[in-house]
C-alpha cells in the first residue's frame, strides 16, 4: 500500500552571498532604461525573491488595450532575473539563458504586479519561477507563470559568452 | 510608499466536471503500456493533482546510471496530463500540446516521484506544473521541474488534429 | 544497414484562409501601441511568415546598453503571432498560448531583425519559430530563437477564454 | 523603403574539438541502458548532428496505440544531446539543463526519427533543435519540436552541480 509523500522543494540556501545583494540589484534595475521608459518600479527584494510592478499606460498595450504580452514578459524576465542575481557572488553579472511563459488571462486592469522567485540556485545555473498578475479595479488576476534560467557571469569581461 | 502585495493563484474551480473522473484516469494511465513498461504506478489522484512513483531499476538509467532524464520528462507529463485529464469534461480526452522541463538535479536514488498539478484550468486549454524528486535514501531531491499545456480534445475522432 | 533518412516538415498548406490577411496583419500591428513606443516596423508580411525590425534607441537598453531581453522577446512574439495570424480564418483573432525563449548572444548593434515563420498551422493551435537577429556595423548576429503556441480565437467574444 | 534582409543564423564553427566525437557519442549511448530498453538505434552522428531511429513496439504506446509523448521526448532530448556532446572538448561530459518540446501531430507509425543538431555552441552552453518525425506506411509526419539547453561538464567530479 502507498501513502501519499510529502516531498518539499531541496531546501534552498536562501543567503546571498553578497552583502552588497540589496544595492546591487537596485543599481542594476536603476540603470535598465528600458525599465523607465515603461514605468516599471522595483517595489521590493529579498534574497532570492523579487516584486516589480507596473501601473497601466496606454502605450503599453495590444490591438484590444490590454497590457502587450511582451511587457508581461519584460516585468517577468527581470523580476526572475532579479531574484537570482540576489543571491549571486560579488563581482558576477546575471544573464537570462532562456525562459517560457505561459500567458493564462488577458493583462487587463490598472497594473501588473510580476514576482519572482528562485526554484534551484546552483553553482553556475539559477533556475526561477515568475507570476504576474494583472490587479483589475483590485481584483487581481493571475496573468502569466514564466519558468526561467539564469546564468551567473562570474567575469564580467566574458560577458558575451554563453 | 509600497506595501507589497500579496496575490493568490486566481482561485480556480478544482470541480471535476466529470463524475467518472477517477475512474477515467485510472483506466487511461492503465492503457499506456510504457507506464506498465517503465514499472510507473499511479499513487494517488485527486481533482487538479495527480502522483506517480516510479521504482528504480536498472534499465531506466543514463550513462551515469541515474534515471535517465527522458525517463524523468515522461513520468512528469504523464502526472500534469492526468492531474488536467482529472478536470476535464465527461467524453474528453488530453492532449499533451507542449511541456518545458529543467532537470535541477541527478535523478539519482531508489525512487522518482512525480506531482503534476492544474495551474489553470480553462475552457480548452488546461495550463500545469509538474515536480519530480528523486528518493535517495528515503532523502527527497528535487530534481526536475515543469510547465506544461494540455489540451481538452472534445470530440474524439477529431483528436489527430491540434 | 541504415540510410539516413531524407524528412522534410510536414508541408505545411501555407495558404492563408482569409483573402484579406495582409491587411488584417498591418491592422492589428498598427494598433498595438507598445509598437509605435518602442519603434518598432512591420517591414514584410507574407502568409506564414512575419519580419519586424526595431532601429536601436538608447531607452530600450539594459544595463549593458545592449537591447533588453524583453524587447528582444517582445519582437520575437509579435513576428510568431503575426506569422499565424496571417494563415487564420476571417473573423479570428491570435492569442499567443506561451513561447520559450533562448537568448543565444547580446542584442548589441544598430538594429534588431526578428522573423517568424509557422512550422504548423493547426485547426486551433498554430506553432511557430521565431529568430532574432541584431545587426552590428551591418553583421548580422543570431541572438535569440524562439518556439511559440498560438490560439486561433475564432468567437471574439470569448476572447478572455484559452 | 525596406528590402527585406537575408539573415543567416550566426555561422557556427561546427568543427568537433575532440578527434574521438564519434567514439565518445557512440560509446556514451551504448552506455544509456533505457536506450536498450525502449530499443532506440544511433543511426547517424556528425559534428553537430544527431539521429535517433526508434522502432514501433507496442510496449512504447499511450492509451491509443501511438508511441508515447514521453518516448517521443527521450528520443528527441537523446538526439540533440549528443549533437551537442559531438562537438564538446575532451574530457567533458554533456548535461541536459531544459528543453521545450511541442508535439505537433499524434506519433503514429512504424518507426520514430529524431534529429538534433547544434544552433548555437557557446564556451559552456550549447542550444540545439530537434524534431521528430513519425513514419507511417513510408510517410514522414514531423511530429514534434524541441528547443534545448546542454551544458558543457569539463570536470566530471562536479557533474551533480548544475
Amino acid at each position: 500500500m502507498h501513502r501519499t509523500a510529502q516531498h518539499k522543494h531541496s531546501s534552498q540556501p536562501m543567503e546571498p552571498r553578497d552583502p552588497q545583494w540589496q544595492e546591487k540589484v537596485r543599481g542594476s534595475f536603476a540603470r535598465q532604461k528600458v525599465m523607465t521608459l515603461i514605468g516599471a518600479e522595483l517595489v521590493d527584494v529579498r534574497p532570492g525573491r523579487c516584486e516589480i510592478h507596473l501601473p497601466f499606460r496606454d502605450e503599453l498595450t495590444q490591438q484590444n488595450n490590454y497590457f502587450h504580452a511582451g511587457i508581461v514578459a519584460t516585468v517577468a524576465d527581470s523580476a526572475g532575473g532579479y531574484a537570482g542575481f540576489s543571491l549571486m557572488p560579488p563581482g558576477s553579472d546575471v544573464l537570462t539563458v532562456e525562459y517560457k511563459l505561459n500567458l493564462l488571462a488577458p493583462g487587463e486592469g490598472e497594473r501588473l504586479v510580476a514576482i519572482g522567485e528562485v526554484v534551484k540556485s546552483g553553482r553556475n545555473l539559477v533556475i526561477t519561477r515568475g507570476e504576474v498578475y494583472a490587479v483589475n479595479h483590485g481584483r487581481s488576476i493571475h496573468c502569466a507563470t514564466m519558468q526561467q534560467t539564469l546564468m551567473t557571469m562570474r567575469d564580467l569581461a566574458k560577458e558575451k559568452q554563453v
